[in-house]
């Protein structure tokens, strides 16, 4: 339903929120990710651009989140680099349609819902839960191989 | 959210709900729905073999819906065509995590919440809805250029 590029995104903003202030590679998150090197690279950008992720330079240089990760949400994440798509006016193309049909209305407020859900979700909270349960850790993979 | 062979696979069942037990032909459902025929003709068969609309040959021959309207959900329409995908194991292809991560969890939750707002609109809903109020009619189109 989100995008892959969303779904890439999510994954990188997860991953250094879990390494708090220390910068990671984009290696390092393509490494953890599971996402394809040239292809991170450019979600990684996109995040820079939209104020999510700061850039640093040097030896130990790489990306840190740019926010607290409990004032970053999913969905400020999913708008960062391919938000959902509103339907705002009829996709049949027709003129003089100032609001929606009933179908329109009803697929547009799915994706409202959506939002609304994804809104209700911060980044610090993903990382907090598995303490909680028996759940898998961040992102599945964060303790087994980011060395 | 939804994928364009399903917004095409529903302005076409809504549009065959309107006409009751008329049948329509590929052309008359592509005029009014602006949906390329041969698109339209794809999709007409995917509803065919998922039971939701009847075909007839002959002169005066075309699609019914084979089920009543108010029997059918917005729901029943998208997963004959192109299901939305659920999340049902690790999009990180990691073996052994029998559960899916908090991240995982929020975006399959997300797309459950889409299933169940989609399954609470009958096809027969959308067509009676706008006769309460001032909005367009079902799929906009209906009443200009269907002839």
């Amino acid at each position: 339903m989100i995008s892959q590029t969303a779904e890439y995104a999510l994954r990188a903003v997860v991953f250094l929120a879990d390494r708090a202030d220390v910068p990671q590679t984009t290696q390092q998150i393509a490494k953890v990710t599971c996402v394809p090197a040239g292809y991170l690279a450019k979600v990684m950008q996109g995040l820079r651009r939209a104020g999510l992720v700061a850039a640093q330079r040097g030896l130990h240089g790489g990306f840190t989140l740019a926010r607290p990760a409990d004032e970053l949400t999913v969905l400020d994440v999913v708008r960062a680099v391919d938000p959902l798509p509103r339907i705002e006016r009829c996709p049949l193309g027709l003129s003089g349609h100032q609001t929606l049909c009933p179908l329109h209305r009803r697929l547009d407020g799915a994706v409202a819902l959506v939002e609304k859900a994804l809104s209700e979700s911060t980044i610090a909270e993903l990382l907090t839960e598995p303490k909680r349960g028996k759940g898998p850790k961040p992102l599945c993979s964060l303790t087994s191989s980011d060395g």
